[in-house]
């Protein structure tokens, strides 16, 4: 059985010293009430919730797994349970603006207690996350009335939502779906298709279950122009939030997945099942997009949690588990042998899982704050500096952390030895659970091509020289210290050649636009080491004023992940370097 | 549903001209009748067992797993009736000498089986695999009467047979083992203790099951030196060979595993067993090692297996999934949209896959080809010589195949996109059956610390120099070639920095032996990255006269992982370059 504790002085830290999130709220439009006092009591209470309720229904819920029976699917047991206290304890509206019932915290904040969330149990947080991701459509789209009859509910946690999207033939490719929208006469519309991998298509914790669905209007243009957004709820409700009959749709099966068994991944059917439009007609691309990119941040928290508790699951058994000798010496003379941790290979696994969860943390905080940033900063200009950066960083946050999530999980199963690989031990599960990161909400393929291709190269570089301009002036600012010099030397020569990487492709792509494709996982996973690089630094330096053993892990863990983990971001100049040509000559035949 | 079909063409591709096996066993003593048609029939008869009697049954075995009920195990439905037909066709026997019943064909020969048997169903291939490794101990260390008594019945496949090592306290650390054996008075002994992990430790295949235990007699030094092996059967058997009562021993559980599920993992509880001594008191760590040593290579020929599978689905997969468009134009205007294939990001990931995997299916092959040539060879300066090179490329072939197993079943994985999260689509289970491959018979960072501190250091590099030279002399005889000229030139400069990392940590390992813990991962990982691209470059040269689309493909390979592979070695030189104290200057206490 894996432990869980909420990490909350790394979260503090991140939040208070490193992001200085309380100077940021003051600069926020009905952010000021979001006193430490405050958030450090939430996230107090937070540790209690997911510690104490959600964590212990984790391994139990993987064992369990959801049931599909006669059309209705059945959660593990505790999960509806947990659930209600989530919502009788106000967790559901938490970051919610209040004229929606919410508790208008920053999103920031809600991000915090997402990832203990995630760290408890992850299979469990999709039912909310997914309410959270319908929530962001309603909020920027919806119409007035579809606010007050969907939004509210959901926020409440009454309902929750889901996005439908992916059709069997169509994941990645959204231009390919088929599921249609037809005028009712009234102001109603007849859905009619099949979707696939569904969380939270049906489950037995809510009264009804509020559908967001992408189908095509009869008129509609072929491809992603062609397609509009639709609100279809389980069980039907009129213009008055009255609900009526159950509405002509179901789930026709669950997956059976390598992990999140305690997740309801369904095949959703609609039937001519009664919906509204909302948002513009065949703009539902967009539409979805806004609850995409909040799913796409929430995943890389996903990431993060698991990590988390992968990481210090491997911790504690690497101080327990007594096997082998010290090559200097015995450590434990008094024990048959000393604990894994005197072991370089074994620290050498932990440093790496700890250099990427603080650095991945800090960079993660810091996305969720441009959100609220974008959204509540007091002149334009603030908000769309914060849009533009919040838009490159995405992509970065989505991929990086949960592949590093699926590395670190891997390393922590591998501290464990043999008992990494037996279920009862619990690390195994993390893995598995990890596995869907990389994959839903957009592969990491798809990250890929967002950011070199949609954030850097069709806005010139707006999001990536905002960012860069922040690291110089970050280098320039500690350039003098000797301590760090080491550090800034390293990330100022990295961030140049991130730049000199960019415009290589850039170059590239105008002769050969399979350049773009050629170079995007290699240009990710770069971009990623330089932004870690960039967090780690700053978590140093913010950690000066604090206690030693504090400021002495955070010197190791930047240390390490200047010396044994940045490194490898030269092996990715290396692959963009070597251009397209290795990857795309062969002839599709000839792969054999 | 996952596909297989065996590989044939690429096998004996590596096997004839790129290993010469025909000249090689030319050389060997009693490998004269292994001819080039008589392999090939061999070959063929495998592939069709393979895949139509195993591969059938790997998806079952998984979903059903094996039962323990009431201190017996049941494997799940088929294995018993596909292992009888395994055993029918001769194929346990196929590389144990003629004199023990066997078909005395070369080990190599046997290892493209084993790859084809792992590919099909790697849970069904650890029954016969154990029995392999039980043969080796026999063979090596068993007095006559024992190789009559047991090595016989195992040959025939009549019984199967274990390795029990490791203990609930001990993996790792063979040293710490508790379990004991008391002379019984006569030249038995009771077995007591209970041992952990135990594969096909009990089934319901054959009708007795051999044990190979390690444990101590009672006036045994402490730690490795005091530790002795004992042949322990399910079923008493006397010196005559004859079967009598239940010895007093049985398995205790079986766990629930991540992957492997159709392998039994057994508690095996020994109650006073009684067993008899193999080979001599207190020396039983080396007898274990023989098959140990086979053991290791197995596994790396479990994680090509693995890869092997992963990789055509992967590709049968990119080739008829339609999913976007290529972006130099439609490739295929007919179809709604192109196959994954033409996507760069897909591309790089089935070349790393195939890269990875021929290159690796060539070291496997060579390196077992060496167990030939050490036991077989004509000169004792012959077989010496393959000794110490085999026991050097040991640890490579065993880590760097399992590694890059679990890389190139997630490759596969991610290939397949949220299909490859579901378990009917056979992927994800290819990632769960590699997990446990860098775990099992010594970890990688066992496999690790074996290279750098037992085969390099202690040995003063023998084995290494003896690999560097053949590659030295294979690039000086490639040198004036113009289109290999890029290679040739990348692999002479990557081992030369291999020699000379060596000579860096040998000279930091005089001053603190936790130089070679903090070096011994990367090294690992530097050295196989060596090796890989000698036989990625040996199999395009040895491709010269084949067919222009094999040709290509090879040198689209060899391209690739140059260009896109090889890079990654920099960053594991920066690491060890970057030495120990990153990681050990942290006290443990003070990770958090």
């Amino acid at each position: 059985m894996s432990r869980y504790t909420a990490p909350l002085r790394e979260m503090r830290f991140v939040l208070f010293e490193v992001l200085q999130a309380e100077s940021a709220f003051a600069e926020l439009v009905g952010a000021e009430n979001a006193s430490r006092d405050l958030i450090d009591a939430v996230l107090e209470e937070g540790a209690r919730f997911t510690e104490q309720v959600l964590a212990p229904l984790n391994q139990t819920g993987d064992a369990e797994g959801c049931r599909w029976e006669q059309g209705r699917v059945l959660s593990p047991k505790g999960f509806k349970e947990a659930y209600t206290q989530f919502v009788d304890g106000g967790w559901n509206g938490l970051t919610a603006a209040e004229k929606f019932g919410g508790q208008g915290l920053p999103e920031v904040v809600g991000a915090v207690v997402k990832e203990m969330i995630d760290s408890a149990n992850l299979s469990w947080g999709t039912y909310p996350l997914l309410s959270h991701g319908a929530t962001e459509s309603l909020k920027n789209v919806g119409t007035p009335w579809q606010q007050e009859v969907f939004l509210k509910p959901i926020v409440e946690g009454r309902w929750t939502g889901t996005m439908c999207l992916t059709e069997s033939h169509c994941g990645s490719d959204l231009g390919l779906l088929k599921t249609k929208a037809e005028p009712a006469g009234d102001d109603t519309y007849r859905i009619t298709g099949s979707k696939i991998f569904i969380t939270a298509g049906d489950h037995d914790m809510t009264e009804n279950i509020i559908h967001l669905v992408l189908a095509r209007l009869p008129d509609a243009p072929p491809g992603v122009r062609g397609i509009s957004l639709f609100i279809v709820p389980k069980i039907k409700v009129n213009r008055e939030g009255v609900m009526g009959a159950a509405n002509a749709l179901g789930c026709g099966s669950i997956e059976h997945k390598m992990g999140i068994k305690g997740s309801a991944t369904c095949v959703m059917n609609f039937d001519g099942a009664e919906g509204y439009l909302i948002g513009a007609a065949n703009k539902g691309l967009a539409a979805m997009f806004l609850m995409m990119n909040s799913a796409r941040l929430a995943v890389g928290l996903q990431g993060l949690g698991l990590m988390e508790r992968a990481w210090q699951n491997a911790l504690a058994y690497a101080r327990e588990r007594l096997q082998g000798r010290s090559l200097t010496g015995p450590k434990r003379p008094d024990k048959a042998a000393d604990p894994l941790i005197v072991h370089p290979d074994i620290r050498r696994m932990l440093f790496t899982q700890k250099a990427l969860i603080e650095a991945g943390r800090a960079l993660a905080y810091r996305a969720i704050l441009l959100v609220d940033q974008a959204q509540h900063s007091r002149t334009p200009e603030a908000r769309e500096q914060a849009e533009v950066l919040l838009g490159f960083l995405t992509p970065i946050v989505k991929a990086g952390l949960t592949e590093f999530a699926n590395e670190c999980c891997y390393h922590a199963q591998q501290i464990f030895g043999g008992h990494g690989y037996i279920r009862e031990w619990g690390m195994e599960q993390l893995s598995r659970d990890a596995r869907i990161t990389t994959v839903y909400e957009g592969t990491t393929g798809i990250q890929a091509l967002d950011l070199i291709g949609r954030k850097v190269l069709q806005l010139q570089g707006a999001g990536l020289k905002l960012f860069a301009t922040e690291i110089s002036a970050f280098c320039a600012q500690h350039a003098g210290e000797s301590a760090l010099v080491e550090f800034v030397t390293a990330l100022a020569r990295a961030t140049q050649e991130w730049m000199d990487l960019t415009l290589a492709i850039g170059k590239a792509a105008e002769a050969n636009p399979d350049a773009i494709g050629g170079a995007a996982h290699d240009y990710l996973f770069y971009s990623t080491y330089v932004a870690f690089a960039y967090y780690s630094l700053r978590l140093l330096v913010a950690a000066a004023g604090t206690d030693q053993d504090f400021q002495a892990a955070k010197l190791a863990n930047t240390r390490f992940y200047f010396q044994r983990i940045l490194p490898r971001a030269t092996a990715h100049a290396a692959a963009i370097r070597s251009g397209s040509g290795n990857l795309m000559e062969l002839a599709d035949t000839a792969f054999v």
